[in-house]
């Protein structure tokens, strides 16, 4: 096994005069009349290890396998680097084609690949700069949260991915089922599959959410947060869904909107800074390359005060900004993305924390005000993408809630564990949640969320 | 927001004299002619915090509502506890009642209710002893698994849950469908569903297992591993299965087989060290309560070294042993759990790993070896619960790894781009599995799996 302390990573870090072995993919593969220069990466960081050999060194049969995608193993001495962008170079002593890659064939050419034929090659993908790039910061977002998340005593929790009920109401549901589909069996009395002989004995559905279940588990632990993938069965062919992504929802008994939004905050801002701190190489290829301004962004995010603003107020700023919208403002209008960013790029400059929306317009487990019109709804704004996080104070006296349920015109039976949870120790609690994927895209400028993700899911496409 | 300083956890490590505020929920009250008992816990610990109460300190109406589930608030001063288990308990000033449970009728009474039962109730158990621990636990071992492999340099990718090829034949498999099961469109030509219209245009999936994916992105970044949902869709109602689980897969590139068995060692040692370190109290009353010898078996596991046996060998020692087995040994045989549990715990007292197992009862994508009949499989097996790992080096040679699939009776078109790994940039790689289910019963000495995951799904039961 290769150790950390053997990764190019590690080598590049190191002076001058040292022995190394190297083992990683072909770049590109450069030669003069004296010298081959390869290009050598393994997926430990942006810079590839630039490895000189004279001619000679190696023989030429050998020299001609080392093409852009193969697999070599190469030992040398560090030197200094003469060229630009990297302190030592490495000057090979030997090489071992550990896997050819025919030049005919291999569809990542070092000629620049476009995205969308990219997203063709899943298996190959990776080992380009850009995505070698993205799930490098991807894996340090993602330990980042639960770092966050632990080192503040939040408790992990697994929510289910397979539920029979479809409480949620957050999307469009994948059906599962273990019934043949060609033959599946009819109730007797009344129209429909019989699902008595499907696996769970009724229909079964992928998660949408694991907000519910995750009330659950903060009303036992104070503070918990799950991390998992949900599903929403949309045919929306966009640039920002997807069928299955990853989300974090933090769950907090004990908490109202107020500390919700501070959390939201120090979230937000500490994953910034970690990957700001751990990911600098990859953050500065984004900026160059997909969004310039990129860190600026960041940072802004990082060091400001997040504003507050009612959602009533936030009406109010957009009917007197003199622009003309696409949809129109009024008091219980959707905020749309062109008014989100007004808000937080145009009026407020900074992240934007907007709360208390109309009930009409979020979901029945939302508290609700004493107005009789709104709810401790709270969502946050942020320049260049607008929404990024949803949350809310929940719902915590039952006999409030079960009429919130009732005015929606959903069925309480359906509830009643959540409902249990309002009758036996029920407290305060707040939560919110954050779609992996739309950070992912926020943090490094991306603008296709499949290209933020190891496999898209879409409609239409789930190979690989 | 309840910030971790203010957690139980926190007060009970705190000298005596300091004013705090505790809020949780009511395990027990006891009541003398002078006094008022509450333990109250929060989940952040396995110990509550006392809280005694001189009688007329709280109002009898309020005193009569702090029952078991309530969920209360309480202001008061730490003093050295004169009780055995705790430094300090808190001298009760106030109390507020967030959120009452009514006696009559709250399930969870502090009479011991039997783990069969409280599966009912998943919605309450974890403010049990029992569960609190559990989830502490997988809370603790989930950390520790990402921060041993963030310490060696792993990435963490996330591989897909949907999938619309069944090549990774590891079991039986939910489809996923957004077609009307009523009137699902037939095929036109050939009996059977026309999946054109299905989200995907095809039939899809839950994975079985993440290793092929994961494969990718180890032939990118080295060294890689997911942790995340796995489905079965067997018909088992047993202690030892579930539908959904969680599982870790760690890949590493340039790795053979020797490497994988290493790391596979120094992994389980590390996530059992930081559980000893990190979840004492829990961990004892599992000793306690569930399974007497807990700590030595973790202690021996974590201490001793692997022994490493191959295949054919642990057969010879099978049938030497002079033991009657309810399944035959025989070379070729499949290795049962009364066989596993023998050599781990009275051949060699210690984790032992099985290697090189006979082709025919492994699968397609191990390694050959060059007898012609074994491949470079491993299997951990650990005194107390026998195989808890298990993987192989992985077939990297194209030309074999054909040959593999044909003899297998697969059809290599659907691993297109399994084998196209091999002739791009191919290298030996290895990697393993770890049901974390699996991990989390060993570790807990809790007996059935249902009983270590937040909302366990089996056949027939998908609530919550």
């Amino acid at each position: 096994m290769i150790s950390a302390d053997q990764y190019i990573r590690s080598w590049l870090a190191k002076e001058p005069g040292a022995k190394a072995t190297v083992q990683g993919w072909v770049k590109t593969r450069r030669d003069s009349k004296d010298v081959h220069f390869v290009q050598i990466n393994d997926g430990s960081c942006f810079a590839d290890m630039q490895v000189v050999f004279d001619a000679g060194v190696v023989e030429a049969d050998a020299m001609a396998q080392v093409t852009t995608g193969a697999c070599v193993r190469v030992t040398g001495t560090l030197v200094a680097s003469p060229g630009k962008g990297q302190a030592v170079e490495l000057r090979g002593e030997s090489l071992e084609v550990v896997g050819t890659a025919p030049a005919e064939t291999y569809p990542m050419q070092k000629k620049k690949v476009n995205l969308e034929t990219l997203r063709e090659f899943q298996h190959f993908r990776a080992r380009s700069n850009t995505f070698g790039a993205v799930f490098r910061v991807r894996n340090a977002l993602a330990f980042a949260i639960h770092k966050f998340f632990q080192e503040h005593g939040f408790l992990y929790v697994h929510t289910p991915i397979l539920t029979t009920s479809d409480a949620e109401g957050a999307g469009a549901m994948f059906q599962v089922t273990t019934l043949d589909m060609m033959n599946a069996p009819r109730r007797v009395e009344t129209p429909g599959i019989d699902f008595q002989s499907d696996f769970f004995g009724k229909p079964a559905f992928l998660t949408v959410s694991g907000q519910l279940e995750g009330e659950i588990f903060a009303l036992a632990f104070t503070n918990v947060y799950t991390f998992g993938p949900t599903f929403r069965a949309e045919n929306s062919n966009t640039p920002r869904h997807l069928a299955e992504f990853w989300m974090i929802e933090p769950e907090m008994a004990f908490c109202e909107l107020a500390g919700n939004m501070k959390l939201a905050e120090s979230f937000l801002k500490y994953l910034i800074r970690d990957i700001r701190a751990n990911c600098a190489a990859d953050l500065e290829f984004f900026q160059k390359l997909y969004e310039p301004g990129l860190l600026d962004k960041l940072d802004n995010v990082a060091g400001s005060e997040f504003a507050h603003v009612p959602y009533t107020e936030a009406i109010s700023i957009l009917e007197k900004s003199g622009k003309t919208w696409e949809f129109p403002v009024f008091w219980g209008c959707d905020l749309q993305s062109e008014h989100e960013r007004y808000l937080t790029e145009e009026t407020f400059k900074r992240p934007v924390i907007v709360t208390d929306y109309p009930k009409k317009i979020k979901a029945f487990y939302m508290r609700a005000n004493e107005d009789g019109r709104t709810v401790r709804a709270m969502d946050v704004l942020a320049p260049g993408i607008g929404e990024i996080i949803g949350g809310s104070q929940r719902e915590e006296r039952h006999d409030v809630l079960v009429e919130r349920i009732r005015e929606q015109g959903l069925d309480e039976k359906h509830y009643w564990w959540y409902l249990d949870l309002r009758r036996y120790g029920s407290a305060p609690h707040s939560g919110f949640g954050l779609g992996f994927e739309r950070m992912m895209m926020y943090v490094t400028g991306m603008k296709n969320i499949r290209d933020v993700i190891p496999f898209p899911r879409t409609p239409g496409h789930a190979e690989f």
